[in-house]
């Protein structure tokens, strides 16, 4: 399947678990000669990662490949990422952590118009914001090496270890913010499916407007969407046919400009008539007519986490491998938008 | 010498031309078969050559030593790098080179505290603004991996291939501008000797001040000095010992601030009794209480272009290596500080 033909694909303790058909924590503890389990569990998964010739060196991956001593990053557009405020400061944090320990951050081609020529040289690679149709990110999230994502892998992705800003306690705080001043209705407009966080968002809404008895409205567009006028058209006839929403919940920032022009639209006022917040602060939203609630994304801190979980990884801590999620508190900044 | 314990040094056509003692035009064309030249000299070029074991693949380095599709960036300190408009404007000039050619760009570890735990796994090395002090430029540079050098390359660094921005042109335009309106003597405010730019800029104005009778004064400061008090005690003892002074060019946008309260301090008027203007435009020059004059320095074009001539080297195209200077257009853009 793998387009890689660099040959140095390595067994690593996910293989060694799914083979044998337990948890990854099972997997570690039984290999580690650790943790309550049937004799017979042990034994086959001990058996298991002989037979795949899983090696659990202390010193990991990197003795057994020869370690380059630099590790990789992925954007579906890296150009583009280049030139956003919160991608670079992730960027930024991830080269802080790498560079501390001496080693390279490689910007890995996202160059989609034909496979990989070859592996990277990295000893593993930290994926932004993968999309489950970036078949670049599958590729590389499908080679064997240590990956880690930069906040949630989609559905349809295989599954991994991900370090993800905590947007359902920030969401949550938003919504009992404006529920506290009265919430009969509202629209969350976010990135679609093949988006992790998209899909973290609508959970997050449909599971909280479950429990409080609002109903929940749902638009998407497409990740990285930056045109406000686009996202009008998205908003203006949703809230024409569901005249009782009075919140309005964008992802990005490009989503407040666009329910901005759709209140104006259907002749209502926005912040008033409709309240809005937005999921990520930045500093597109000073140019808004109001000021906006928004979720601070913790942008540096992701991208240090994404590098320190790598690095173990690569250094041969299995125990990094567990948990599979790590969370960084995001702090929600409360501004005009939320206040009737 | 070298720290670098990779064992991938390959012999490249300088080499074979110092070896030779001969330039690397005539290294090239010797070995191409093309040229005029003795045929003893011809011989000798072709005996070098098969002595050093170097091989002209028409595919080059790459399928010598085995290509990673990767190419390295150097800064001596990346992790500013990555938080000044300059050089993101430069790493994004360099990355959609390469990743158009589908190439990954790694951020080399500029962790200096050691020596590299091994060389770098790219096919090159662009060094951005190599100062003769870096050691881990130096441990590059001399590595014998293709490099080139993003702006010159300071006296006592080992010559290269450098592309840099034509500041000679841009200055004397600047300077032209000042003499055309008067001008008896001037102070220029630079990076050190361990900066070539700073080395390029005292060329330059020394050049042009005596072929014109222009008195000429010179500060220096580190490269990458940020605080304009600091450029400010720089300033204000070279203007009180020289009240003929009527024209400060600074190399950065702090020097120009450091430059406006030096000459408040010795009760002169910026831009009207001292003129100002500055080597390399900016942002932080909007906040000047005056328009600054100021070369635009094209660092998108000047990533773009190393990645384009290093990437042709890879390539293994020896005439990549001549001219061993490529220089970008720099635009001034004529504002207040220079008008009187």
């Amino acid at each position: 399947m793998s387009a890689l033909n660099d040959g140095s694909r390595s067994v690593t303790l996910r293989d060694v678990a799914k083979a044998a058909g337990v948890s990854l924590a099972t997997a570690s503890a039984a290999l580690a000669g650790q943790g309550r389990m049937a004799v017979q569990t042990r034994e086959r998964i001990v058996q298991t990662a002989a037979e795949l010739k899983y090696s659990r060196n202390p010193l990991g991956y990197g003795l057994r490949t020869g370690r380059t001593y630099a590790i990789g990053l992925h954007h579906v557009d890296m150009i583009r990422a280049l030139n956003e405020t919160y991608l670079l400061e992730f960027m930024s944090g991830v080269t802080q952590v790498a560079h501390a320990q001496d080693h390279d951050v490689a910007l890995l081609s996202s160059n989609s118009t034909t496979p990989r020529r070859n592996m990277p040289r990295v000893d593993g690679i930290i994926v932004m914001d993968p999309l489950s149709d970036d078949a670049r990110a599958r590729e590389l999230i499908t080679s064997g090496m240590p990956v880690v994502s930069g906040e949630f892998l989609p559905a349809g992705m295989p599954p991994g270890i991900a370090v993800t800003a905590d947007h359902a306690t920030a969401v949550r705080e938003i919504l009992d913010h404006v529920y506290a001043d009265g919430l009969r209705s509202m629209l969350l407009i976010a990135p679609g499916s093949n988006s992790g966080w998209g899909e973290a968002l609508r959970e997050t809404v449909r599971t909280w407007c479950d429990a409080h008895g609002v109903r929940a409205h749902y638009g998407e567009y497409d990740f990285g969407e930056q045109d406000a006028d686009l996202l009008e058209r998205l908003v203006e006839p949703i809230l024409r046919q569901n005249p009782d929403i009075d919140f309005v919940l964008t992802a990005g920032a490009a989503g407040v400009f666009g329910a901005i022009g759709a209140i104006h639209a259907v002749g209502r006022i926005p912040g008033t008539d409709v309240r809005l917040a937005c999921g990520a602060d930045g500093a597109r939203l000073a140019g808004a007519p109001l000021f906006i609630t928004a979720v601070q994304l913790p942008a540096r801190e992701l991208g240090a986490a994404c590098a320190e979980t790598l690095l173990s990884i690569v250094e041969g801590d299995d125990s990094a491998l567990l948990p599979v999620n790590r969370t960084i508190p995001a702090e929600v900044i409360f501004r005009q938008s939320t206040q009737r």
